[in-house]
């Protein structure tokens, strides 16, 4: 992978595998459950095949998509996030709870248990509870 | 703001005013406490003051930041966070956790209270717990 930015710190870095443009919506759209070529670029309106294959290669490489073949004859392959690219659907999470708030407030994320709507936050497993900003540190 | 992406949605929505390259880095840095833009710049290694200078205008003119003028003679201003900027914060949170744990692993978010590794989770307030991703719809 290329530096694209120079300084390190867990942010730039994440940034230099997801930041370019369309590779999140790819994500956002294999969680959504496409899994297939034809689906995935079906469903993103606007980009070309070539750019989506170097975004998927890419992603293979990182080790955030799988690339797994359900046909041999002709040779058909479907792209599968692996545990590392489940865990950056939050990322996508993050953008979506905030877009629909202020950006496209006829959509939000609900609790399909109550019906509210979802936030995503900071929270200690050890503690069972939600952290503020204030009480998370770099370490 | 132009359309960087012609397809509706909240993750779309909100790249196309926080994915563009740096932006989120900067976004970072104020949160972190710079506020003047000779200490933004300079804690963002290889970003151009012009650059800078464009994406603050962007971000103060969809009310992420806020101008705010500290000396009249010279002109200084320094950029703080709206509360619509604040809550961007869990998006790159989101990156610092999950840039953390597989790539920069020497780096930790810990909550002060315990020391223990923070995670970033969807959450229901009318729950007052952790909701599942399978169980986020969109409505």
């Amino acid at each position: 992978m290329s530096r694209t930015y120079p300084m390190n710190g867990p942010v730039a870095r994440t940034l230099e595998l997801v930041g370019e443009r369309w590779t999140l919506l790819i994500l956002l759209e294999i969680l959504k459950g496409s899994h297939r070529f034809a689906d995935i670029n079906g469903s993103l309106v606007g980009i070309s095949p070539n750019l989506l294959s170097t975004r998927l290669k890419s992603l293979e490489e990182n080790g955030v998509v799988e690339r797994r073949f359900y046909s041999s004859h002709p040779p058909r392959a479907e792209y599968i996030l692996t545990s590392k690219g489940h865990e950056l659907g939050i990322v996508a999470g993050a953008l979506a709870v905030w877009g629909s708030k202020y950006l496209a407030d006829d959509i939000s994320l609900l609790h399909s248990r109550c019906g509210e709507r979802v936030d995503v936050i900071y929270y200690c497993d050890k503690c069972s509870g939600r952290v503020k900003r204030s009480q998370v540190k770099l370490s």
